[in-house]
């Protein structure tokens, strides 16, 4: 008999912007011709930069004649793309990552659920609360968790973020062995300074734990004192594994293409206490369950680090910033308590009242979609979370439109 | 403390075509300059048919502008792609499928090793021998077999495919509850007839069972007696999952789309026994951990189901199909017994010796790169595996040198 992993009969309701979808569809359809203003799911809303254009196109070309012709490419992605990526956004930032630490996918989101299989089953995981739903369910379709009980799985250690610790949550009081981390912050959009990274690498070194690093908002840094990457702290190399994505940083989203970064020295244990590197581990997971990403998206990538591509890329963050910037001011201005809207796409607002409620006020009455903060945990409960991926006049519309909406 | 999947440690080696890569180019460093004639790996070598070219270009067109522009779609692929694959592929040959029940990915391979999590851990495996290692090794990972012993894994079930059977392994004597199959076959080159196929939609409706069936490549089957699909079988809706993919139909090995069928019908238990639907557990593993196929690489995929696409891959797949014929003439004229090479870019050669040492007498001697049978399995032992796509001007020179190469 085929016998289902009944682990996936913990996971609460269905993924969270997959609800969200069936309420902005509900409200559609009842609101026949109502102008909706998404600022809800990060999505991108821009063509891509120009420079990732024309290197599409080319890389199309070069698959359209025998003689430049590419089929199965390196799983691990381009050296092309992979040299780029380590010279551009790590040892430019004097972290020391080396083309053949890269790992190049199709999806960050992908990577952080597959990056599991390397590891015991039987590990202890902390996770942030609020945090990105796709670390959590992951790990309860893994079976790294108990049953949910009153919105939280047991087993699991969750690490608050929240007003009173300036959405960096204190070090774990018990053994985390695999702690995810975001910087800058999906959802509340704050940002993490070195010394506060530095702590959580010592904590991992003394304690041999991993952590993963989602660094997918990096392009939204302005501000020098934000690490970019956590191998800008000392002993990192060590001790994590960065995820990075183009989604945010040059509008790959419908594109897809990302990264993983797999230290050498990044060791993990087997149960003698014998260590194994984890780089060896993960290129055969990836060499054996994934093909590599398309050429031609590897070379629209690789545009991404050229003269043209970089300023471009910039402008686009740059564009999103402005959006932010306009969010925070507004409802700061109308006396919500906001973080994030700085080096992030993302603004956290203490809506002051239930998180779906808010979530239906500004979905019926201003016709604005945000993201409910409690379907990001425990500690989202009472905030919203608004994002800058969209038009700017549409935003500003938006903001205008939830003024209103909140003087009826 | 950080430990890891101790499952990885029971593989054998490293994955077989990284090792048959590593003896090339250490050929190669020896042999500068010497011409090498690559019949090994299964990847395409052809261009892109001009009207997936067209409609790639157009998509990445799209996505230049921010009023077209494509951010995440849905991660079960554009209802344009899923709509055409199951008018095409299933019900215009009596194939009961919907479009809501095709998932569209970025590679047959991920979702073969993916679909695995669905399932309860202690599952009973079935895999043909000779085999893709893909369906061994993610098992293996995943930690559903023992250790391996004289070449194959503890806990397994071993379903032999050979010459006794006509490459048709017989059902198994004991329970088997996830059954691989694969045809035409990868690597035998074998193909299946209708009878021998309801042979094992039957024995999987009698025992709960579920088969997986990879048909990567149907587009090569011109026998009318051949099945396309596993739901041209009567009952296939409720035990089976079938995987196909771009890669081989239309030289998408590059480019990387694929899809993955699970019929509404296709169920699972859970330990009480109760039935669960394997659609909903799919939908939401493919919706947690993947955010769907780049946006233009499935406006190309779409073009295979345009007129001028339909007529240029098929020309595609009788270009490599010409090359299989000559290759099965070929070697069965130089004694060699044989089958594939018909509804089948494989020809799994006999060569009454040991694997590695007729793969390097053709690498060393022919300047051929085949692929040695005992990669794919014990039954495999004494076989090579030659694959038709290349060139046909190299592949009848590789057939001259290998006719050289045996007369020394």
């Amino acid at each position: 008999m085929i016998k289902i992993n009944e682990n996936y009969q913990k996971l609460q309701a269905s993924y969270l912007f997959i609800d969200i979808a069936r309420r902005v569809s509900s409200f559609q359809k009842d609101n026949p011709g109502r102008e909706l203003i998404k600022l809800g799911i990060g999505d991108v809303t821009r063509a891509l930069p120009k420079a990732c254009i024309e290197a599409f196109h080319k890389g199309v070309d070069e698959m359209a004649d025998d003689s430049t012709f590419r089929g199965y490419g390196p799983e691990q992605g381009y050296e092309f793309l992979r040299e780029k990526i380590a010279e551009n956004d790590f040892r430019a930032r004097g972290a020391d990552i080396s083309a053949d630490e890269i790992f190049v996918s199709d999806g960050a989101k992908c990577d952080n659920g597959n990056i599991q299989e390397i590891f015991a089953q039987d590990i202890k995981i902390a996770i942030p609360d609020p945090v990105y739903p796709v670390y959590v369910d992951t790990n309860v379709m893994a079976g790294r968790t108990g049953n949910c009980i009153d919105g939280r799985y047991e087993g699991m250690i969750y690490l608050e973020s929240t007003k009173e610790n300036n959405y960096i949550p204190e070090l774990p009081s018990s053994q985390a062995d695999l702690i995810y981390l975001c910087y800058p912050n999906n959802p509340t959009g704050a940002s993490i300074s070195r010394k506060q990274l530095k702590a959580w690498v010592d904590y991992a070194r003394e304690n041999k734990s991993l952590i993963l690093f989602d660094a997918a908002y990096e392009a939204f840094i302005r501000d020098e004192k934000v690490p970019h990457s956590i191998y800008e702290i000392e002993g990192a190399r060590e001790v994590a594994v960065e995820f990075r994505s183009f989604s945010k940083t040059a509008g790959f989203t419908g594109t897809r293409c990302a990264y993983t970064v797999v230290p050498k020295d990044c060791a993990g244990y087997d149960s003698k206490g014998d260590k194994h590197y984890l780089h060896g581990l993960w290129n055969r997971r990836h060499g054996t369950k994934f093909n590599g990403v398309s050429y031609p998206v590897q070379k629209a990538a690789e545009a991404v680090y050229s003269e043209q591509g970089r300023i471009q890329t910039r402008e686009l963050a740059d564009y999103y910033l402005k959006n932010a910037s306009l969010i925070l001011q507004e409802m700061t201005g109308l006396g919500f308590d906001c973080v994030g809207g700085e080096n992030s796409p993302y603004i956290w607002v203490d809506g002051k009242r239930d998180s779906w409620e808010f979530f239906d006020l500004l979905l019926n009455k201003a016709g604005v979609v945000c993201t409910p903060g409690a379907g990001f945990g425990k500690c989202g409960q009472g905030y919203i979370r608004i994002s800058a991926f969209n038009n700017y006049d549409k935003v500003k519309k938006a903001m205008l439109q939830i003024k209103q909406a909140l003087a009826e």
